[in-house]
């Protein structure tokens, strides 16, 4: 089959690899019709964090399940799929908590573990272990609606860890949340604000078609700043106290720097950005002052899906438009060239 | 009247200064029958924070009330009375979320601000601003009771700033807890977290003395190491995952990390530690990949003592033994070098 692998940083290369095949009795092969670049593969694209020459490469997919392992049980070859972006075997003592992403015998699609190269999403098809309970089966006939396909794929990585940053910042029903970030994370985080009921919402974004997107999402004010300017912006917004409920999408030291000063007194960050640079950002002097929280982290995004689906399924919460744009698996290397030079939002992968 | 000063780092006196007296119609003045010294004042007295020469020290007391300012409605000369260590008034937006410590007009003893230098719990007598909001009243009989007035006094600080620490680690019952440091603070964390349910209590410290109060304040295990040693004991205990709930009252950058290293995926850290030290401790890489919180910061005591009160009156929950050692108001840069050199755990003041 064919499969996206990363030789170095900046080299994608779409190539012939083993086919995706059952391995152990709980397994299932799943063939991709949706999936999608991350701004957490761009990490790796731009040699930022270490990947083997020739690895597999992306975590986000959909599809119809094709094979089943002897004990896979709540599946069937011909269902539709969705799968998070870990997968995770349901019953060790994180998944009873529902942190799937710590789970003992968990792993990242693409990863390189115990039991070799892991399929990547960004691929025709992809081996997926303890099927049962990684994957969460959707409607089939969302199979020929297009535009719902696009947006029951962000249950995969990208909607959840956005539900995961509003939790983390406790964000309910009345609270003024700010969101630092307007790349397909915290445009998500805005969604998920509005979903759990925020009554205002400060997108910060200098992209005005991506503050665009917020607005549609719910962002009542949108803050074109960055650090000082954008945090006097937001304290001027909220009456000089900030925002109860910060959402923080980057992972960069200057953007939880901005997450600290907005945030108000007894307050909390919901952080998603994936941690980059060597300091924190983090002013624990102000934070400790201010009784400031920092919650967040990887997403156990296979907790959420249940919850999530509903919404996209009755278009209350529609995501899919973080999508803008969108390539067949030949395309894959220019849409990652696209969201390195950020003429892309997210691309979407067709199959 | 005489009160404790601090001339330099390493020279605490007791000094004359102006008596305590009515200022604003919401003051009122009481004078001082129990006072301590805290963990922090030593950050002072070792030079680390900055005081002015001859500035006034102390933020913990009880007393009787001795006059009231014309709009004090609640209070009345002869009150017994517990001081949280800020003052508040009540009715601020922060108040009203519980979060005192923010609170728009508050203050800490001791500070010098807008109206100049405001009086120390560490003297006489103290002029308390907003004092309907900001004093607790506490049954008169307890003034005869020696053990039970020095129970109460750890209401004003090192019981409520234990139980913030708990409340911030999410100590539910049935917890696992791990409680970093051995000082007064961390043992009140024990005793707070035995008072919300908890389980299991890990007591990290090693002075024998401070972990056999640990023990009867509830601890069930002790580690008495430190660093990379006490994480690997700590996990030891806990199936190799550490403990959901960690309750970090030291502020250096070691302890953080060893907070971070004993907290089991998805869990929280608790810390009420004053973060001392250019770095923060924090991997923040470690914390997002385990999903590990961060929450505390400056204890807003006065929200808690309604809360704790009963379980001191009726003996339940006991503070008084974090204080090993007691002296009067000449005695106070005496108890310092104690505190300093660790010879005394906390020391009481009496009057």
């Amino acid at each position: 089959m064919r499969a996206t692998v990363i030789q170095a940083p900046h080299d994608i290369r779409v190539e012939e690899v083993p086919d995706a095949a059952l391995r152990n009795p709980g397994d299932a092969v799943v063939r991709v019709v949706r999936a999608c670049i991350c701004g957490s593969d761009l990490w790796a694209y731009r040699g930022e964090s270490a990947r083997k020459p020739g690895q597999r490469i992306g975590h986000e997919f959909l599809g119809v399940v094709e094979e089943t392992g002897a004990e896979v049980t709540g599946l069937r070859p011909g269902d539709l799929v969705v799968a998070p972006f870990v997968w995770s075997d349901g019953v060790c003592t994180y998944c009873a908590d529902g942190l799937t992403t710590s789970c003992v015998h968990g792993g990242f699609w693409g990863s390189i573990g115990e039991e070799g190269q892991s399929d990547g999403g960004q691929g025709e098809a992809v081996r997926v272990p303890f099927a049962d309970t990684t994957l969460v089966k959707l409607p089939p006939e969302a199979l020929s609606d297009d535009h719902l396909l696009t947006g029951l794929l962000a249950l995969s990585d990208v909607f959840g860890t956005g539900h995961h940053a509003a939790l983390g910042a406790g964000v309910r029903p009345g609270s003024t949340v700010a969101v630092v970030g307007d790349g397909a994370v915290g445009l998500c985080g805005v969604l998920a604000a509005r979903r759990l009921g925020a009554e205002r919402i400060i997108a910060l974004g200098r992209h005005q078609d991506r503050t665009d997107i917020a607005r549609t999402f719910g962002a009542t004010d949108v803050v074109a700043a960055r650090g000082e300017e954008a945090v006097a912006a937001v304290r001027e917004l909220t009456g000089g106290q900030g925002a109860h409920a910060v959402i923080e999408a980057v992972g960069t030291e200057q953007s939880m720097r901005t997450a600290v000063g907005i945030t108000r007194d007894g307050g909390a960050i919901g952080y998603v950005g994936v941690p980059h640079g060597s300091g924190t950002g983090l002013d624990l002097g102000e934070m400790f002052d201010r009784n400031i929280a920092l919650r967040g982290g990887v997403a156990p995004v296979r907790t959420y899906i249940e919850e999530l689906l509903p919404g996209i399924l009755d278009g209350s919460t529609d995501p899919a438009p973080v999508f803008d744009h969108a390539v067949d698996l030949d395309g894959v290397p220019g849409g990652y060239r696209a969201m390195d030079e950020r003429t892309a939002l997210k691309v979407l992968v067709t199959f």
